[in-house]
């Protein structure tokens, strides 16, 4: 276990806290007041508002003894008191304090599969929905299930959120890379997975099941119509599963762009639920509401033959991986927000979208701010919430951080860390094409610091080659 | 994984779900109308109402911006409103829409080490504590570490909750079972556990762990304090871990136990964080409220060395294993309930008593039926949720069961299932001495409906010994 370091909590993250206690403790004895958490995509300890319709129904859920009275009905919502009411009626024994069916609560389970079908245009099966604390424990469920020996391959982007490789080092698999090309803004090439899948099968390794994060994390970028079919196409010919992380569907910033789902995409092209294996991952802590700790999500899981359907199930038992009540309600809720009519739609609109549109203005500044820093080239922030900058560094760097035993990319990210109290997450930690360094920043920056944080960053960047400059 | 069925979701309750699907679409076609769900410690999904001051305050949590409108003042308690603020200011951004520390949010850690310190009267750290979805999380990465390999064991009750079977064979560990003494009220002899100790060492075992469940679970007994000063004593003995599992804590219904925390035990003897490694579990699913499905809990680590404290903070960090905000909160609020002078004080204590003393009355009238069925004894339920009596089976239905490829207990439970459609656990899913077969029952039927599920128990079980005596 203790093998697969997980780059997220890092050991970054915990210099960072270490400095913040610091910071605490004894004021002033740092060269910056405080700590910027760019390290994690956390909106809301940013200072982001909740959207408050999916908060007035979380707690309307839990007093259904409020639904009633008046003083209730002048502070929430018509429509939320409405929606309480429906998802009270479909939990068993109206109660958000009992257990649920392994796969979470079959009425919310039929509103995300609703959710599904009016984002899709084509069916969605309650039965095929498992809700889940987050995206991780589904994430976990088909790798114990895909995963019999090292013997077992699974295609996974590189770079990527370590989810995938921590889980597959977990049980037992072999992780086969494939590389997202930098030069094309991380274009996903066929023909790149096509050769690491037979270099695999050469070796003995039985590619099971193709991982595709779209939008991208840590890479940012939205996949075209185009790639998504050749994508399935390759899934289709070769009778691999394909592993959809569609969990920033909402996140994209680019007017050129839309988020597509791999079911969609696949049924549009007249694949239908037997053609081919396909698990789709949401989660509540992405999306433009960014309710992390809510811990909610679902995977829906179509085109499994009966057999591996009930092993998925089972699994799914054993690990009593029902997810909590709050988690599954949230997530009905994203999966049907208010619409036009509904009273809370316009006060929700305006959330989402102004939410929305400062996370694309954040991305562009601070993708120009890069881009304006020696040695970096920054691909464009089309969806998800990061920057992956490329850090052009000097041999002296290198060098430099070959002396200390860590990563370029590690040794650029602590300097920044010690010297502007800036914390990002280095490339290493995602996987990168060798030879190649980046940093991994969120743009969720309040939009009133940015200026500041950019100035900070500029500053060190200029030092620091001042420094390591040939 | 396939090798660990987890009992408590195993072949009677998926039966039991299939049952309930056919009464659904086909009512009439059984020989009862419900399924009466005595298989799982599941109290709201059964009626009962939840603690109105832990809802309120959950609520009020998610909406910061209702705090100050005089609605709100008006619909929620002034303490509850209160204790909002606080938690609010404990968090950082004030909000629960973020991800916290590995171990849970300080500040909630630190009223949960105040409510521990209150409770034993000796002191608690918040670093010690880490807060998790439901008790789970914590057994499992006590035994990712403690477990090496099938030469390292731990020490386990027969009968217990399957929880620590399952983690322990997941963690390729071997499980070393001591035997409850049934005749002694399911008592738990030192004697024992060191005959099972030393031959476990003979096969080349290296024993880690004791693991106790107090309250019982299934078993229902509170162990009294000479038994908790042996065991602290032979743990610390034998230099072994004890993993206490107090989840039960708030359960105890005989007014000649009460519960006693092993820290408090082991400091009230003269034992010191260094001398004892200990470690404490505890959930809300559990406790007189019931809130399953908002996953909340914690363990309280003391007494291991820095670094393994180092290993143990790691394994979270990985695993991820900071539990949702819903449940960190209800964590600190069981832990630290409305006191004295609290404006919702009286509610509270009303909600609470008036919940326990009907567990109480619910256990006392279940023991008397079970203990008046020919061929049935039961101990008395001092703490807990659950009955466990022995059924005595005859020779014939043994053997019915033998042709049927089942254990005896699961015969008589799908016996039971089929002819009246009351749902409980057979004792082969939690272990019991060769021989003897049990079944385990919740004590959380509404009091209303117990008289006629008693009379429904008492004629299928004389139907059934009509059937099969000898």
């Amino acid at each position: 276990v203790l093998k697969c370091e997980f780059a997220v909590r890092g050991a970054i993250v915990t210099h960072a806290m270490r400095l913040q206690e610091q910071l605490k403790q004894n004021p002033g004895s740092l060269p910056f007041d405080e700590i910027v958490v760019c390290n994690m995509g956390n909106p809301q300890s940013l200072g982001q508002q909740p959207i408050t319709f999916f908060r007035e129904v979380l707690a309307l859920c839990g007093l259904p003894s409020f639904l009633d009275r008046s003083e209730a009905q002048k502070l929430f919502s018509a429509d939320s008191i409405e929606r309480a009411r429906q998802i009270l009626d479909q939990i068993p024994g109206r109660t958000t304090g009992g257990y649920s069916h392994t796969q979470g609560i079959k009425g919310l389970r039929e509103t995300i599969a609703y959710g599904i079908e009016e984002r899709d245009g084509f069916p969605s099966n309650a039965n095929d929905i498992y809700l889940t604390d987050g995206a991780s424990p589904g994430v976990h469920i088909m790798m114990q299930l895909l995963l019999r020996s090292e013997l077992d391959g699974i295609l996974c982007p590189i770079p990527h959120y370590p989810l995938y490789s921590a889980s597959i080092a977990l049980h037992g698999g072999t992780l086969v890379p494939y590389c997202l090309d930098e030069a094309t803004g991380w274009g996903l090439e066929i023909s790149e997975i096509k050769s690491q899948l037979e270099a695999a099968r050469s070796k003995g390794v039985t590619v099971r099941a193709l991982v595709v994060i779209n939008p991208g994390n840590p890479t940012g970028q939205v996949l075209s119509e185009e790639n998504q079919q050749q994508i399935v196409e390759l899934c289709k010919k070769e009778g691999i599963v394909l592993l959809a992380d569609e969990v920033y569907q909402e996140n994209v910033y680019v007017p050129d762009k839309k988020f597509q789902s791999f079911k969609k995409i696949a049924r549009s092209m007249g694949y239908q639920e037997k053609d081919i294996p396909l698990v789709s991952f949401q989660a509540v802590s992405e999306g433009y509401y960014g309710e992390c700790e809510k811990r909610g999500g679902y995977m829906e899981v179509t085109g499994f033959s009966a057999d591996i359907a009930e092993q998925i199930y089972k699994v799914a038992s054993i690990n009593s991986c029902n997810s909590n009540i709050t988690g599954q309600i949230l997530t009905s809720l994203v999966m049907s927000p208010p619409k036009v009519g509904d009273e809370s739609y316009e006060v929700y609109s305006a959330e989402k979208k102004g939410i929305l549109s400062s996370l694309a203005r954040r991305a562009l500044t601070l993708e120009d701010a890069f881009n304006s820093l020696e040695g970096v080239t920054c691909n464009k922030v089309e969806g998800a919430m990061y920057l992956f900058p490329r850090i052009h560094l000097p041999q002296k760097a290198i060098k430099a951080a070959e002396s200390e035993h860590i990563a370029p990319d590690a040794f650029y990210a602590f300097r920044l860390l010690k010297e502007t109290g800036i914390a990002v997450i280095p490339g290493t930690g995602f996987g990168q094409v060798p030879g190649t360094w980046h940093i991994r920043c969120t743009i969720l920056l309040q939009e009133t610091k940015i200026p500041a944080i950019v100035k900070r960053i500029s500053d060190f960047h200029k030092k620091f080659m001042d420094e390591f400059r040939g």
